[in-house]
């Protein structure tokens, strides 16, 4: 059912510790949205554009000559479409907006991810979803694990994100405890495993991953005992954690898609999310690989310039002979924009520019 | 890209006048609505359910009796699916409401059709469109046109409806006229053409079918006019006739398009649109055989009974052997309940048991 | 802002152990859903109907008398709106699926719910919604907990639901584990809590809550300690329970409020959800009570007969002088319905009349 | 119900010749908005931030001292909100696409537009609507017209667009025909009325007016003409042109408004929806202006630069003191970049800069 060139995604994509995408299915693709689009104008899909040239026709979008008529020897030779045409037929539409013929392809993935993660995506609302569901089956038996190098940081600038990874104990931080049949001890400053009469060395990243360990290993076992009692599988679930793994079913539009993966692919979602996200990336690049590098070029690679930015960078570029110093009227209007603007401003003209 | 099965649908189906219905694309099938279902369950495609059979195990849906290893002599044999067990599934699923599968399933068609039927048809919100543009292009040059036998009355009752077909003249009208090159003389009561000497007497239909036709000429050439004058092609169009035909690509899943279905092809539904509707229903029953027939059952040929005319059906048959007559507190109980529900309940029980 | 009527329910409503629904806002109610809809008609608001009436008008809807102008005194004496005129107009408009004005109102609720409740909530898609985000701001300090008669057990014919409460402990089942600072001692067959040296015998239900008491302490913990190390709130949560509370505001038109009442005031909804939705219904039954009063009447309590099930009675009543035996061709008839269908009839003629 | 400052809307504004737009209700403002948000943060709605300050506090975004005790006088003196405070945090979230806070605010209109102009609006699926049935009533008796001065050309670039005023007759135009009880000969070249004896010269614009009046009420006497016969109102209107005004109710949250006002204010749109969205402009100015504000700066007016656009002015920046000449390297770059990417960067560095 899958064209050739996409059989492969239809073996899972491993994603996350345990998680997976995987493709089901497509419906049309850059060639079905420039049929659709072209219903407006009542022309088919895209061939060679010879219109306008003048001896010796060549096409206007991709400059390959018209084959002569001695050539071709027929009445009316079969054009090959013209994919420099399609391309900017494509790269136009996305960049002006009309969004509706990239929703005439579709696409259905198969995914396996974390609650936590899926919370997230059932956000995006314009697409259809058919989940496991926990009422009717036994919870999946897999739960997202950290290992010790990937205990991300609180970020303090962004207040939702992370940064770096947890390398130090909290100042006088003890424990002392029993971890799935090994004790930690943790006396202030350093960490320890003792196990058969050893003591080893560990680090707070091993500590936090242990101890998670633990604590899904107990939420599963707690899990399986209710069953055991005979109590229903929709109240038995109640405490298992939001990254035990689901799986669902999910078919959008590839408007709605790029919409999905333009703020999941960002540098602000959380990073489980984006390591999704740039899976599905890989099978809409091959799968409409037109539209994609459109997307690449307007969207997911575009600088987007506030009106107060750009007016300070069409002012400011009028004198440019006159660089900008510390004390003169541009310097102060500079001061004057809002702070995300600032940064807009010099990240495309340079501090340089701005010294 | 169709399967062979559809691949007819690709023509196009003829719709009023001059108006089409044709099959562009699908995803998915009923197969596929179960196998997105089933990932709630975490099991594959329906197979022959042999579970809890005794000795000589037979399938639990379809009565199939399970093939004996002597016979299918290998290890695994590959089960035949169960269309039995499927045509369950999916009947159960459409009767309890449970929408989401029948989402993965998605259909794109290319439509030809009137303004007016357009503007009821938009208002199914959940659905992608690219409709023809008369910004763009210039209007299609198709309008919506009635035979003489087609001028449907109004209906009284149904406010929005219509009924029966014009046969008379208004009471005294009077109009002598040309139309298209022809006199029209209508003196009262009656209607005749001149026409190169000779007279004939028409009908009313036929005479609005003239007035239709000279009137849509008119518009056109107007149109055209104005194109003549260089006017824009978005302020040309602004007095041609909702009976133009404009056209469309329209992709919807499954679900949304059985709602659009269940509402278009009502009998409360203009005739113009419920053609479109009739002629959409024969691909989906081609596409999605057991789905359809699901509809069919569940909702096209459905009764529901209001909470009032359920308790009366329910009360009223404890004591079923006094037919209920015109004087007794049944009958008075059967009056005070609201108009619509005393159709329901005469229609199902009939008017004989309700004497 | 929220009408004096309503004003009572921006107090919070307490639904489950820790949660809540409170009313933030509407806009509309009954009458603005009467004055959309009139937009088609061109008329406004309704009023008493005298149209149609003879001598001594009185109103077609409810009844009333006209004013006499000896009485009333004026040219054009204000008509008081009429309820019944309302009352027939939602009921139609409700009854025939004339969906669309019911959009016209809308309501903005803040409801605190447990994970795995705004889970199956979420996936209406027709909504608005802002949530507490656990990537933002800590984790809300506060976890589903069932009593120990709320373990309810697994229902064997609703895959998907539960029924009656566990009171067994399973066979055979021994532990001997410290729960929050008990130990609880299990032989098999009886449990006991041991504590200052005295021995207490409990029940299963008990058990079950006691170890849900100390897991999700642990799970607490865990959380706390994470964020104590450093650990980006982000990652810190993923072990957290879907029984922890979570919080949103949530705003919906009553169109879609009523499909989302419609199911999840169902009796196939989980209890949990159900809770919520049987909140919510009181503040909307207060808010548009003639819509209430119409959704009640014709879905909430409404009788849908399949095709087969409708056809099966309209043929049985032709002949209901005859008993339907358990030779018979109508017993036949009857047994080869589907077993939804037969339970159907059943519940609507009575089990007596098929005898 | 609307709010004092919003009550003058409740009146028509008027747009184009026939058509308005009226303000019905809103649920909501910037304040709602910022108190949905905020459910993310556990914080109520927006007040001074003092913290980090030192003595004398003063708060963070607007710079207002807090007042001292001795001043208050009280425990808990209630503070002000903080508008600089609200102001930057709408900024930020409609900058960074936090588009659900701006979904918690809804807005219902009544409007008067001709159909051409609804059947652009109602492509907008995320709103809800009741319009003006032509089966249930009598078509609007309102047809939109234009005056000689208003026949716009088309534009030969922007193939869907138009631009400038027609004021040439067609070469060798001819025509010799009577309109509205006047006589028009236009022998070619030239235009005249022909009225009791006399001749008066007239422009192109008077003519298509003058034929365009003809028509339109040609259209209107066949529409009451079929009424007069008894035909339904569902067909009785299929000639009438889209021209026609039709009314209808339409509710829609601020996010989706937004998005609507960004297509339809942009100079590609056609003008005459934009007046309706110009009308609509001015109401979510006065409803909520800090989102109105933000919406200006980083929608309505911002530049995006494609990657291509970004890159081509970040790495010519970095060597601006080279003026970019006709032969350089610089100069090829910039002229293979797409000529959309090239109109950007001259419009934002100016023609000068890059000589």
């Amino acid at each position: 059912m899958l064209p050739d060139h996409l059989a492969r995604f239809a073996d899972k994509i491993p994603v996350l510790d345990k998680g997976f995408v995987r493709l089901v299915d497509v419906m049309g693709d850059d060639g079905a949205i420039i049929e659709a689009a072209r219903v407006s104008t009542g022309k088919g899909r895209t061939a060679h554009d010879y219109a306008g040239g003048t001896m010796g026709l060549v096409c206007k979008a991709c400059g390959m000559p018209k084959p002569m008529r001695a050539i071709a020897d027929r009445e009316d030779p079969p054009e090959s479409p013209c994919i420099e045409g399609d391309r900017r037929f494509i790269d136009y539409m996305l960049r002006e907006g009309h969004h509706s013929p990239f929703e005439m392809a579709e696409i259905k993935l198969h995914v396996r991810m974390p609650i936590f993660v899926a919370r997230q995506w059932i956000r995006h609302r314009t697409a259809n979803v058919n989940e496991y569901s926990g009422r009717y089956s036994k919870m999946i038996d897999e739960v997202f694990a950290l290992a010790p190098d990937e205990w991300r940081g609180q970020d303090i600038v962004n207040k939702q994100g992370s940064t770096g990874v947890v390398t130090e104990w909290p100042k006088g931080y003890r424990l002392d405890r029993n971890l799935g049949g090994v004790d930690v001890d943790i006396p202030g400053g350093r960490g320890f495993h003792v196990s058969n009469g050893s003591t080893d060395e560990i680090t707070p990243g091993t500590y936090l991953s242990k101890r998670q360990e633990a604590l899904q290993a107990e939420a599963r076992e707690v899990y399986e005992e209710r069953l055991a009692f005979g109590v229903s599988r929709e109240l038995a679930r109640v405490d298992m954690p939001v990254g035990n793994y689901t799986e669902w079913y999910w078919k959008i539009d590839l408007r709605n898609l790029l919409h999905f993966l333009g703020l999941r692919m960002d540098q602000h979602a959380q990073p489980e999310i984006r390591a999704y996200a740039n899976a599905i990336a890989r099978i809409v690049a091959a799968w409409c690989p037109l539209t994609w590098r459109a997307f690449e070029k307007h969207r997911l690679n575009a600088t987007t310039l506030s009106a107060d930015a750009a007016a300070f960078v069409r002012d400011w570029m009028q004198m440019r002979d006159m660089p900008m110093n510390a004390t003169g009227t541009e310097r102060l209007r500079f001061d004057r924009l809002d702070k995300a603007d600032r940064a807009v401003v010099l990240e495309l003209l340079g501090a340089e520019a701005l010294r």
